[in-house]
């Protein structure tokens, strides 16, 4: 692991080392499914984007581990069974399959508030300027509400078994998991006190690489095997689920997911720092095998 | 209704007159609770707060939709079938009677979101400083998280067939119910710039007139006809629940919450301003008959 990963490990696990002898559960049910895992995308993008603006990274780590909050948050709501009715995620099994689903309900309920607490909360005010804490927050809100992600979660469930056209499935990818891309790059950015020239193009990258993903997503549905994959292949089939690749095709899916790459990279080209890593990251997501 | 209660129900209504071609099922879900009424008690508190401490109470108008969002958002959860499971609330069916399990779940969701979007978005920020915006959204995000509201349900929970003690009841009252009602005085004070004296005074008031609320509200379960209460009575006893009057009795449960009232009414000492209403709110909650 990086360093930067030690310190959004050790923040996540910092904001979430709490205890009560009565609601105990609550907090281990918190702690069970962000300490599940996954790659911790976002809060690299919040971090990499507030060093790429100039700032010390480790002043955005409250919003790094706040969008954290909020994607933990919608995949413990995701997976209850008035939603997808998963039993496992990551390998283990579902928060409320552990927990039961009232307290899954209500730990995902607290990781929401929690995320909105660890961003104002003193200690972060004292680092970071109230009105751009205000801002980035603002932010967050709007992007994991009902205009975001919340928004598209709604779209999906009524696109279940209906044919959905390619406008209708863009809108889907950019509210469902694009909001909350683009939430966790201009938060990087607002901490860091950029401008509106440069909050554009970190919502330009985080839009292209957010469709982007998507697209390698639904392909990766159909060429992989489930070994290479880590979970079922053929299940947007299956569901009768329309993607773009039920649409244009594996290879004219990838030739976009390509160009979308590429719109995003040069996105970055006003920045005056180094690009490296999200030039190299946007790159990694097309290429990747799962 | 008030001047100040058309205000309070015009700023609900315009927060939430939002529309998409796609997901206004969402948007209907969200206005079909907060507009299913309630009497706005802790929107009222945070504006009577501002007032009280100086300030235009209309510049506290987000953070009292706000609390009403949280408030909302708590109930729609509250009443799931893996909660409560209640398909009537308020005398109309419930959330997720309506709209469904699955949008039901996500109007809540996209509820606490907006209340953090209305109280950072850049309309607040013209009109309130941005450190009084984040300090007052921080101590929502408390109030209404895991050591706040949401830990409250929590211990209720594990307390739904299991004999509780004092100590367990006035937890489960002060998080449940009181935390949210302090965070809506708290912030009343805040965005007027009160400093501690005041703002203890008003934690003072809330926390007595919670407990004296909830004394109240388990004593006419026991003492009211369902004709009075508007609700079945005798509810605590059919689902074996410990409440305090099961413990001291009714005569003393409302010398307690006189008691209370009496605290809170006394805390109000150190303001300056005209605090008739609150007194007199204090006094209504003991008083009423459902």
């Amino acid at each position: 692991m990086t360093d930067i990963s030690v310190k959004i490990e050790n923040s996540l696990k910092e904001y979430l080392s709490r205890e009560d002898e009565h609601y105990g559960i609550l907090w281990d049910a918190m702690r069970y499914s962000v300490g599940a895992g996954g790659k911790r995308v976002r809060p690299m993008l919040t971090l990499e984007f507030a060093k790429l603006c100039g700032e010390d990274p480790v002043k955005a780590l409250p919003f790094a581990c706040a969008v954290e909050f909020i994607h933990t948050y919608s995949l413990i709501h995701d997976d209850l069974p008035c939603m997808d009715d998963d039993d496992m995620r990551r390998g283990n099994p579902s928060n409320h399959i552990v927990y039961g689903e009232d307290n899954a309900l209500l730990a995902g309920d607290a990781l929401q508030s929690l995320a909105f607490e660890v961003m104002l909360c003193e200690d972060t005010l004292s680092r970071v300027p109230a009105d751009r804490a205000a801002k980035a927050a603002c932010v967050l809100a709007k992007c994991c509400g009902a205009d975001g992600m919340v928004g598209g979660q709604v779209i999906d469930l009524q696109y279940e078994n209906k044919k959905a056209d390619e406008a209708v499935i863009s809108k889907i990818h950019l509210l469902k998991t694009g909001a909350l891309i683009e939430s966790a790059c201009l938060m990087g950015c607002i901490v860091a006190g950029a401008d509106d020239t440069l909050l554009s193009a970190a919502s330009k990258y985080a839009r292209s690489i957010g469709l982007a993903f998507q697209l390698v997503d639904d392909v990766l549905d159909v060429t992989s095997t489930s070994e290479e994959l880590g979970k079922p292949v053929n299940s947007d089939i299956e569901n009768n689920k329309s993607t773009l690749v039920s649409i244009y095709g594996v290879d004219e899916c990838m030739r976009r997911a390509k160009a979308l790459t590429e719109e995003a990279v040069n996105a970055l080209d006003v920045f005056e720092g180094d690009t490296t890593y999200l030039r190299e990251f946007a790159y990694k997501l097309i290429s990747r095998k799962n």
